[in-house]
């Protein structure tokens, strides 16, 4: 026994948080220790709420503390374009470009026969029953370019040509900022397929 | 606004953590809503309790949660040494090797004129209470081997030369499993001055 109990006990919840070793915990663990007990209050308080009062959209799915969530309830928002993604921290990401003022859809995850994911397990079956909006005229897939992810845009591009919507995927290419001579094979091809006339 | 504010409030909370920046935050924030309400609870539970029912061992300032500690209560350590050291985790560290059964002395920091610490800001006080006991026969000095521990290391030793106790310090030297090539030239020169015969 090194550590007394309450210790012990909150270095264990540290570790089950991802990227969260042993070492890093009791880092954490003995800074908790040292914080202000109003303030350790507020975390433990931040931590059940977070459980307790958000759920999913019952329209698109994002994460949300009201129904439906903030983004759904904007009627400023350009209700012919739906941007399906993956989770809703990608909902997050997109937002920060400032780029775009549609409406999202959160699959909540991709469809991935290793992992026994198909397409019932995510949410398609809703995006399905929106597309009867006769507002929606484009559909943007930005699931993440990796093999689960393309697997679904192109799932989901075969289940929507009935609906006569226009589908279109994000553009594959090299990161801005990042180096040719890092750049993977793979997206460098992408880059040189997807270039444009300037 | 991109997040719901319970989230944000999580975030906000994560980003407080040492080591933990905007984007583990959001990873984490976005974990702990996917953990069972029963672990969050538990995890929040550990929080509080950490914060409520540890305290500082009145013999030798460990962190406890009873009173002496259990090291303190002890009685089957060797009372004729005691191990000085800057912070309770270090304790922790120490205990790890299995080669000490002293007891111990929590400083709580160390000697820093840059940081305005003083010799009356750590338990300096209280050390040389315990060394009235006439069991003590040696100090180990196990503070940090930094400008801080060092100073701090020799403060001590002379303030205990009237108690005509024996004062040591743990050894400089190259770490185990280190390599001679990478290592530094203070450490490596520290290691030769203190080099044994075989």
């Amino acid at each position: 026994m090194y550590y007394p109990e309450p210790i012990a006990k909150l270095i264990e919840a540290f570790t089950h948080l991802p990227g969260v070793g042993p070492k890093t915990a009791g880092r954490l663990a003995f800074h908790v220790l040292r914080m202000k007990e109003d303030d350790v209050i507020d975390f433990a308080k931040a931590l059940v709420n977070v459980k307790r009062n958000l759920h999913y959209c019952s329209v698109c799915g994002n994460i949300t503390d009201t129904d439906p969530c903030q983004i759904c309830q904007d009627k400023t928002r350009d209700a012919s374009v739906i941007c399906v993604i993956q989770e809703a921290k990608d909902l997050v990401a997109m937002e920060r470009t400032r780029e775009f003022d549609g409406y999202y859809h959160v699959l909540h995850g991709a469809i991935s026969p290793i992992e026994g994911i198909g397409p019932d397990d995510i949410k398609l079956k809703e995006l399905l029953n929106r597309l009867s909006d006769e507002r929606v005229q484009e559909l943007i897939l930005a699931t993440n370019p990796n093999i689960e992810g393309e697997a679904t845009a192109m799932y989901i591009s075969r289940l929507v040509k009935p609906f006569n919507i226009k589908v279109t995927r994000i553009a594959h290419g090299l990161p801005v900022g990042g180096d040719l001579e890092y750049a993977d094979e793979v997206t460098l091809s992408k880059a040189l397929e997807g270039r444009r006339e300037l």
